[in-house]
């Protein structure tokens, strides 16, 4: 982890404040549905003006306005196959900075007080890996500026700029990664993200009705889950947060529910062996059959597809047999086409005998902290699939999770059985 | 005038072209409609490529495309009736951040090489009158960085930032502006300003069906022709290729017509004593009535009018009477609101009798250095006016122009007219 807190002092500008009042410094992040049309970043605006009249500072962080992302990738799509990416990232980037613009404008519409900042304003550096850039450091001192002057900061989530000054992006979700970087940043009280869901489910509620919300979930269970595929939060963030110790709020824009709060792990959770399901439709597996076994072979293939910063999720080598082996591997579906070049470049380096794709795969998860202290899970959750006659094709563990990839048209059934096995259903009220 | 020429050193990176082919450093502009879409985008690509390699170095600016830059400004509107001008340029510089990155990527999708930048990546810096911004200085080292390793630099027009680093939008046509003022700073050969007309006509074609194309004309005719209401060019940006010397091509990006060059004023140009007629119906007149008549008064009035930013065009003072003056002027609608509160502030303050609004006016001027050696013109142009029944409201010479503020509904007739009466009318072919 790079020294990206360089910047990090908080001043004690809440001396300011009505005696009596609680001051807390909080960034809320709404993302592209709360503010997806002129009447709901005009809500965000109330919103917002309503936890500063509380007497807290408050930072902003918003999403492009949703659809636009999509837009203006399909802009970019519709001129080239392979876009260079630094010049994705400025055509993307400015979903962001439209959100910026208008919600400060909403907010003063509002008798409120709002200064809007870019990435390279507030100096979000990142590293020069367009469209998936990692953040490096933030200046706070551009934010206090502006809470000291009692404004509203209002800060474009998903973009950065690296130490050329060139335009990057996060990827999908970088939004949740700057609100908490920023958090951490100022040391905020609380970070909060606003979405169109009212918190942390055990499980996507369209796939399985009975999920339930979660009062509470720990920081390596999120981590899981997001990692996992659940899309509530982006991964990176959760990293963020736990690193730093950013109290997490998920919660819904559209209502007043308490939301779901990411914290660190204490006594109460424990009671649950399992406390989420995740699955994940988005990934293709990539075989490469009849790997010559010997040293250095899988540091070449994964050196490789890094290289060209293609994301590897679950690794699976099978047992050597004749001096061969197979590699099996997971990538993103997007990646497919790139991750498939590289690896039969490699394939036909290391003589390997071919290379074999799937993209009718998904990767069923079960995470939970209270798996530390129960044997039998993984076994269990194999029992539950072989029961509802699904084959399980590669298995990865940790110590808070149990992943299978099957077939996609499995994942729903999996899911559902899953929950109600790990005694995850909504209780019925009445 | 700033000294916002201070990074003009131009390299001799030209010296790396092929032997025998005449290198030329040439900026090319291309507008809103030009761009509108990605089939056009495309087209523009291979227009910029082309002039490449034709052995030139090639600079592209680029307006938003079209419709967006009012798409924009919507949404503003429908959060906010007075909105931050700060907050405003956020948004709407977005348009031209759009386009770049388009445009690059289309060039790339033709096997070129092209690199993006905002405003602010080569610091085209400018004033804090957001909405409004003036270009202070350009880094032109940036530019030629990208031309001596032959990409093409393509480069938002209409936008800048401030020496805060505030984004700052320089008014509607902007980009002629960006392009002019880039030509400038890096010594460029021409400036080629694309848009969906193929030159600079003797008048509206839509109102007179007898305008024709001209070949020539120079800075100064189209400064005035600019100034008074002709859409061809931004007024900014005629200053700036006067001032500098830069040849300037208004040119289609349809066709392959020449276009017109606006260039220093040489002999061939006095033949014709009016080169052109311009009308704008886009202004508002107001009168201050019984206004003192003692020394400072008109300061006070223009002074609030100024220090708003509000930009006055014509204004008529009527010869005192009883101590007492009529001040008339006139306003871009735009401005009418602005311009109405300060003025009745003044006006109360002064002691005037009252403050009168009329939008019903249209401006209509005939151009042309040839003015310079022949008397008589302006008593002809009322002549003109008089023999349709049209009565003048208010009247302004220049060396090379004469205005006559008439009622809105004459506005078209009083273009035919005197496009006839001054000769310009094309000759019928055959």
């Amino acid at each position: 982890m790079p020294n990206w807190l360089l910047t990090r002092t908080k001043p004690s500008y809440g001396a300011q404040a009505l005696p009596g009042t609680p001051v807390a410094l909080i960034v809320q992040k709404y993302g592209g549905t709360s503010v997806g049309d002129v009447e709901r970043i005009k809500n965000v605006a109330r919103r917002c003006l309503e936890t500063q009249r509380r007497g807290n500072d408050v930072v902003v962080v918003v999403s492009a306005m949703s659809g636009e992302t999509n837009r203006l990738l399909k802009l970019v799509a519709q001129i080239s196959n392979h876009p260079n990416e630094r010049e994705q990232d400025v055509v993307v980037a400015t979903g962001e900075q439209v959100s910026i613009g208008l919600v400060a404008l909403a907010i003063q519409a509002q008798k409120g007080k709002a200064e809007s900042f870019l990435g390279s304003q507030c100096r979000i550096v990142t590293d020069s890996t367009f469209s998936k850039a990692r953040i490096k450091s933030i200046d706070a001192e551009r934010i206090f500026a502006a809470l000291k002057k009692k404004h509203l900061a209002v800060i474009a989530g998903f973009q950065g700029v690296d130490e050329e000054g060139n335009v990057t992006t996060l990827g999908r979700g970088g939004s949740d990664t700057t609100a908490v970087a920023i958090a951490a940043a100022i040391k905020a009280d609380a970070c909060e993200i606003y979405t169109d869901v009212d918190g942390v489910y055990t499980t996507d509620p369209n796939v399985c009705p009975a999920a339930r919300k979660l009062d509470k979930i720990s920081y390596e269970e999120m981590l899981e889950l997001a990692s996992l595929g659940a899309k509530v939060l982006q991964i990176r963030s959760v990293e963020f947060a736990m690193k730093y110790r950013v109290p997490l709020w998920v919660k819904s824009s559209f209502t007043d529910d308490p939301g779901t709060l990411v914290c660190q792990e204490d006594s109460s959770m424990e009671d649950l062996v399992v406390s989420g399901i995740a699955f994940d439709k988005n990934e293709a597996k990539i075989a490469i059959r009849a790997v010559p076994d010997v040293p250095g072979v899988a540091a070449r293939i994964f050196g490789a597809l890094d290289e060209k910063a293609v994301v590897v999720d679950l690794i699976v080598q099978n047992v050597s047999k004749d001096g061969k082996t197979d590699v099996t591997f997971t990538v993103g579906k997007a990646d497919i086409a790139k991750a498939r070049e590289i690896v039969k470049k490699v394939a036909k380096a290391i003589g390997a005998k071919g290379v074999e794709l799937d993209d009718q795969i998904a990767k069923v998860s079960i995470v939970g902290v209270g798996m530390r202290n129960h044997s039998g899970v993984a076994a269990k959750m194999f029992q539950v699939l072989a029961k509802e006659g699904i084959n399980v094709q590669m298995i990865s563990t940790s110590e808070i999770k149990v992943s299978c990839v099957i077939h996609s048209k499995y994942a729903e059934l999996a899911v559902r059985a899953l929950h109600s096995a790990f005694g995850l259903d909504q209780a019925v009220a009445g």
